[in-house]
């Protein structure tokens, strides 16, 4: 076991741009001991002045997307023009499956021995909100690190782009040409999330398909209501091959966030999505608080076995668990 | 003040299909007084076994998108069929602006006539949680007084969407013609809940301009995910004046029962309602038992000023919340 760190061992580690104690700290923060929690919580309270200044970005896709290409390509791009990038991979799968979607170590070979990118992928998690939260704090460390674009990856598969979507600036769907097969494994209503969609795979013969479907989606995102905040999702295509069009991706992410820069709707959402971190956190603990009562779980799950069965409303079923009342009723 | 009936009147009244004592029961269920509600779940459990039998529909769309003639049309063409139809709105604007966009008692007059009819709007809510709630129970004092098909209106302006996406076992959305203004004010992400879009208006001098709307929507919808259920929602017309294309709704929502009945997928639908429903009441009763400390409402809401304010992290805000430290962390 590693040597103990004190907090401001850590603090000084990740303001001067120390990649090795900015993963400890990381580690630190998705710690579950209470002790390893207390240090990761001094440790981003003291670094919390420095954050909040880079550009947050959301990026998902169905797996054969290419998602790791492009971010590969993408990272690439930004840190030739001399940025500095953090890429957080969420990804819920790898837990329940014993595998992993995007835990692969020869995935992005690239961009992972670029001095100027870093890249970390979220542990699975056994909640979606303990997912978000980990990587809220670790978007935190690497902003305090001086990273100052964050690119947060997940598979476009599950809840998890909901989660993603309330921690980003700017969201970004990546899709294949076609609307067939490769839409199947999407979550419903992720299009309506995203700040814009880019067809992948562009290049040789599948550029024709690209563009057409460039065209059509365009046609289907004009018939959605409005963002609300005066922006207009395009559709882009890019090849990672050829990285055509990551030029323009990145224009597309500094136009939107002049745009909402400008018009106060940047600041809006990252303030709603403090409240909303804040208020879940808040429902989290006082949920946790009461299952971790002794058999609490399983009278939960014989309740809404219950519920489920018909036998029960959830009401009065809610009333028994909180006021303790269940063996009378159970006897009755 | 009226006189206090008994629960077996309440019980024998509704399974009579008495609409008075349905309607007197439905004010049980919303009311807030703890010896109204314990007789309201009383009567509830009583009915249980009676209920579930009829098919939920869902209706929204914005204002001025005709859904009160709609409802008027559709609810006239439904009951000559000899169905019973339950009608219950929801606005939770009516409480926040101290007017109402649904609660207007010259808004559907002919059905409000019709003994095969029973229209009910939800009152105003301080939370969607509790409308979601009361509506809930409401629609199983309907189902135990023998109405068949229960439509649940919204304004398709809000979060409540959403909400009733989680009640019913079909969610139609009306939209106008053309995609322009209309859309406005309509909630992003709701085009992906519906099970069946219906262009309204489409008579006189508006039908090439609905049937060309028609063909839009239903080449966009070809490139969102797919539901998951088999089904394709489809887009279709109507006129509340001709009341062409009324058949064909119906037809629409049977064909759809049918399908997610013999694929197992309605029943699903329905068990995960009744879980959702079951989850998020406990979840509001520990809130709700929380905030109800002396002081606490204050308390959040000074914490959650300094989170917004990027002074403190939600964690240990949370942290200092729920062990009651504020004193103590105040003073540092």
């Amino acid at each position: 076991m590693r040597q103990r760190l004190l907090a401001h061992q850590y603090i000084q580690g990740i303001l001067a741009g120390d990649r090795l104690l900015l993963s400890r700290a990381i580690t630190l923060v998705e710690s579950r001991r209470p002790d390893d929690q207390a240090l990761a919580q001094q440790v981003l309270e003291a670094v919390l002045p420095t954050t909040g200044q880079s550009i947050r970005v959301g990026v998902t896709g169905v797996p054969g997307v290419g998602k790791s290409t492009f971010i590969e390509g993408f990272g690439q791009y930004l840190t030739n023009l001399g940025h500095r990038l953090a890429v957080l991979t969420i990804d819920p799968t790898s837990q329940r499956s014993g595998g992993s979607l995007l835990g692969d170590k020869t995935r992005m070979e690239t961009l992972s021995m670029n001095p100027s990118a870093y890249i970390r992928p979220s542990p699975a998690g056994d909640s979606l909100g303990g997912v978000a939260h980990r990587t809220r704090e670790t978007i935190l460390l690497c902003e305090a690190a001086g990273f100052n674009i964050i690119l947060v990856e997940t598979v476009g598969v599950g809840q998890s782009e909901t989660v993603v979507h309330g921690m980003v600036d700017f969201f970004l769907l990546l899709m294949l040409a076609g609307a067939g097969d490769e839409l199947q494994g999407m979550k419903r209503g992720i299009m309506e999330l995203a700040d814009a969609l880019c067809i992948t795979k562009a290049d040789g013969d599948n550029r024709p398909a690209a563009h057409r479907a460039q065209v059509e989606y365009q046609n289907a995102l004009h018939l959605f209501p409005p963002t609300g905040t005066g922006w207009f999702p395009p559709v882009l295509t890019c090849s990672a091959l050829t990285h055509d069009g990551l030029a323009a991706i990145w224009q597309t992410i500094q136009a939107h966030q002049q745009l909402t820069t400008n018009n106060g709707h940047w600041r809006q959402r990252r303030q709603e999505q403090q409240r909303t971190w804040f208020r879940s956190l808040l429902r989290q603990r006082l949920e946790s608080q009461f299952y971790a009562q002794p058999g609490m779980l399983q009278q939960i799950a014989a309740m809404e076995e219950q519920v489920l069965a018909g036998k029960r409303l959830p009401a009065p079923a809610v009333e028994a668990l909180v006021t303790n009342r269940l063996l009378a009723d159970n006897q009755e």
